[in-house]
């Protein structure tokens, strides 16, 4: 049921991944979902029922009509990338609070113009990257802060693949460079370049270089690279994502002292529980023929999903906002924009042959 | 005891890396140690009694002398790099057979000459890479070319490094340019180089390409880089080797179908066991909350140390030529060919800016 104190969420668009949150909000306690918009208003009735939506949930026919919509504070915005520079000012002028999907926009320049229209019009924004939000993120900052576990960070290296069918290959948005046109890169690698600046304390590279070898399909659409990036005192990471290869997500972060791994970063293989791995001061017996402290796994419980956690954050700050009066909290804008600034860093270097590109200044 | 099918082995030098293969020449049913020389017969005297030796076992307090000795059959060769051409050739022209601790040489033009000693002289070459001969890697192999696991490899990505501390990284041997100059590329990079090899079947990537923020120390010498690798097809590889951080040793490698990790590929956490992760059309439940087949994990006992099965294979090829009139086996030392090939791509390419070096035709 909804309450007087629950933040009041529109669903902009019955994309797939829509379903997922939109489960996330009714399980979210402070969220609940008050309206839908499809292009069709018969699409939106359709994917209301098949989604267990509240009775009481608007139906909208179209974009337009849910931004209009009083009894809504936020929009959740599962747009395809090419639309959400349209969508999301739309949505900010309307005083509309936005949990906009990744990629956050086809580049940063796009973005930067949907956080004016945020900040001229007072209302957070925050991008759907559920794995940051799953309480095993904050226990994986907390070990890559320890100086005495972990140490000082040296290298990053972060993968997210999967195996696209050729239905997908053919037909998917995020193979059609009118639509999701970022391909493997805005998709797959947001998570590995979210996770290297996750480790790297948000800090950006001096600079980023792609791999040779990257897939295009024939509209241009990446649909696999990876690249290095650098820092000036000589932290590296490499990242690496696909479309064209078995399901595999990982990230192994390496210090002075400590090593961090996760093998399922971004899903984990368990809603109810999640797992990663740890060492500290790692070596061998006297011949080196084993070690003598090998690593340690950790679980922790996650009672929500970590796409519900996500949501239960947003409608808070929202929450904070409308009825504390609160600012919107820049920290969630800031993350988006640096993750798209290596995003188009990578795809600036795939298209200039794999030079070198310097993000200083950017 | 020694019996009349037993490879006699002499050692070449008391390197610490000498302690662990003298146990497993002493524990290869058919090899058993002859000799051992250092430039000092006192070192040698107590190196042999700290080490079990056989009575019988002759010191010789020169390199000279035990190339003489009539009793041996064959070298462990654990010199520094860069005095590896020398003796690698003069016990070559003496007849016996060679053991030779990686990185073979200090380039493929050293190593070339070696080869042709070894090829004039009928003996057998085979590099100190023991990972290699652990009964894991024969599972690892056989899951990396099975299509219906694994599929075609897409990506490998390798990494070893461990924390030098302040006594090595001022004095050992690996971090001297006239003794093992190659630094930790020669050193931890060789491991993750021959991985990268053995999975994408020996053959040379096309490109070869370090990631800016190598690490040298004041005389030069590696002490922290990596590389991306590409081949013709698409395939690519990432290579990451370190002095400076956390031990660590991983192998992931993607293929269209299936995912193998490894994370102790080189020294197994454990002397009696040995285990790697396999996935195969890995994939999530329908919401995309968690896994519907997460990888699951294999554990290979090992009866003999892995050094130990390098040694039974050396001694067995030894015997193979000393009492059936075989030929030296030519994959070995075309694996370590290879091996230091992409060693030196990578070299250069730090040695050249980060410049992408072709390897074609090499």
């Amino acid at each position: 049921m909804a309450t007087d104190t629950q933040i009041r969420i529109g669903v902009m668009g019955c994309a797939d991944i829509a379903r997922k949150v939109s489960r996330a909000i009714n399980l979210a306690p402070n969220a609940t979902i008050a309206a839908v918009a499809s292009r069709s208003l018969e699409k939106a009735k359709s994917f209301a029922t098949a989604n267990n939506y509240p009775e009481s949930t608007k139906i909208h026919g179209s974009y337009e009509s849910i931004l209009e919509d009083p009894e809504i504070d936020a929009l959740y915005v599962p747009l395809p990338t090419s639309l959400h520079v349209e969508w999301a000012i739309k949505a900010a002028e309307k005083g509309k609070h936005i949990l906009l999907e990744k990629p956050v926009a086809m580049n940063v320049t796009e973005f930067d113009k949907i956080v004016v229209a945020c900040e001229a019009n007072g209302v957070q924004i925050m991008d759907g990257t559920m794995w940051v939000h799953n309480p095993r993120t904050a226990l994986l900052k907390e070990f890559l802060s320890d100086s005495e576990r972990f140490g000082q960070l040296k290298t990053v290296q972060s993968c997210f693949s999967f195996a696209g069918d050729e239905e997908f290959l053919k037909n998917d948005i995020r193979v059609k460079p009118g639509l999701d046109g970022l391909g493997a890169l805005g998709d797959a690698g947001w998570y590995t370049i979210r996770a290297t600046l996750l480790a790297n304390n948000f800090e950006l590279p001096k600079t980023v270089t792609a791999f040779p070898g990257a897939v295009l399909n024939k509209a241009g659409v990446i649909l696999s690279c990876g690249a290095s990036l650098s820092w000036e005192d000589g932290r590296t990471a490499t990242i690496y994502c696909s479309f064209l290869a078995n399901l595999t997500m990982e990230i192994t972060a390496i210090g002075t002292k400590g090593t961090l791994r996760v093998h399922d970063f971004i899903i984990p293989y368990k809603e109810s529980e999640a797992s990663f791995t740890t060492s500290t001061k790692a070596w061998f017996n006297d011949l080196v023929t084993a070690w003598v402290s090998p690593p340690s796994e950790h679980t922790v419980k996650t009672e929500l999903p970590q796409e519900a956690c996500m949501v239960r954050e947003f409608a808070r700050l929202v929450g904070e906002i409308k009825n504390n009066g609160a600012k919107p909290d820049g920290y969630w804008p800031s993350i988006s924009r640096k993750t798209q600034l290596v995003v188009d860093a990578v795809k600036e270097s795939v298209d200039k042959n794999y030079q070198q590109i310097s993000l200083s200044g950017r």
